[in-house]
């Protein structure tokens, strides 16, 4: 499959971890897309709303006409259509195939609620319980690479899998909250391979012509956050 | 792959419906194996602590001394290595694949938590806000299911498949809660076809052999009530 002809068109935000996902399958693939930022602050696009209907959200992956939906459901889609260009996204073999899928469950269902639960709560005892998990979650993926990557620079091995994408996708989060807060994350004594691995993926080619840049993305969650702040003065 | 000499155990618990789903999955495939059922409200066995320590749940999948964790993820995992006996469970076409496995996190992320949530809150304003959310979605799914099985007796096709595993594993428990408490949720006016396609899939051969009576889940579902209600007398 695969081909100049077939229409590609993906809608995001440019800020979203999830539709961050699509994009850098999308280009280890090398399939050339249309690109639709949506603006969820203001209305959602009629293509997204007729796309979407259940969830009204982003990514969307629009195949010639057909919607494609949920970040990771859109990566394995796109492994399993261009699957002769490109490396392969989800390992090969099915018990590998088994343990991305776990983990990158863990990651979305798991670690990163816990991570927006810390980031949102008023109470000082939830956030630092919450915090708690978070980098226990990070222990245990130091783990899950260290087995799985076995000595290699990804998940995936010598290349960007399926694991990568979907744990790579929060990286520019991270950093963004460390510059803006000066919260340490990824920490060389607690998870050194993690560290490593972090720095590997953001400078892949693949990833750094596709994720948004730290500085923007602090700066936008500076904004936010002042949205969400009550008007009072800081003083 | 496959074969009699292979090493398959099956945790799980005979109520849960998660833990159908891979007992389904393996009978589709005609794999033999152990089964190993646990007590959770007793101790979990050694062999569950050690295979699933990040989630210490059922059910697991353990092929050859390697576990595999995650109902769906394990039923995934059963037709990448048994692909050559039985039938297909996952759609040959990724786009089809990507709509089933859209519809089943649709089932187990939104739908049932609903139904859930409205099994256990005190609230009757919250129950009926949930019990909403459950037939609305019963609604999406009739909708779906109409679209997808075009006109077959399954999501499938003319044989069962991923979604229908994973909201067929639900189907004892609503029957269930239908004699227990008179909660009617699959009704001939609203879904017909779901309907249709619920009595199909509890009459197949391989998913008859595989489910408890319904008689025996009501009884256990009214004792676990009775656990978790105070200690009052009904008078």
């Amino acid at each position: 499959m695969g081909g100049e002809r077939e229409e590609v068109k993906l809608l995001g935000v440019w800020y979203s971890p999830y539709a961050i996902r699509p994009k850098i399958a999308l280009s280890l693939k090398s399939v050339y897309f249309d690109y639709f930022e949506e603006d969820l602050f203001g209305s959602k696009s009629e293509l997204l709303l007729k796309s979407n209907p259940v969830h009204k959200k982003v990514p969307v992956l629009i195949h010639n006409n057909k919607p494609i939906l949920e970040s990771l459901n859109i990566v394995e889609y796109i492994d399993e259509t261009w699957n002769s260009s490109g490396p392969s996204i989800l390992p090969s073999h099915p018990y590998d195939r088994s343990q991305a899928r776990f983990w990158s469950a863990y990651v979305d269902d798991k670690w990163f609620p816990a991570l927006r639960a810390a980031a949102i709560t008023k109470s000082e005892d939830a956030k630092a319980k919450r915090m708690e998990e978070v980098e226990e979650g990070l222990l245990r993926l130091e783990e899950a690479f260290v087995t799985i990557s076995k000595g290699k620079p990804f998940f995936g091995g010598e290349a960007i899998g399926f694991m990568d994408i979907c744990l790579g996708s929060y990286l520019v989060l991270l950093k963004a909250r460390e510059k803006l807060k000066g919260e340490k994350l990824l920490d060389e004594s607690k998870t050194p391979s993690l560290c490593k691995w972090a720095e590997e993926f953001l400078y892949d080619d693949t990833v750094k012509n596709v994720v948004p840049e730290i500085d923007k993305v602090a700066e936008f969650l500076e904004k936010l956050e002042a949205m969400t702040q009550p008007a009072v003065s800081k003083s």
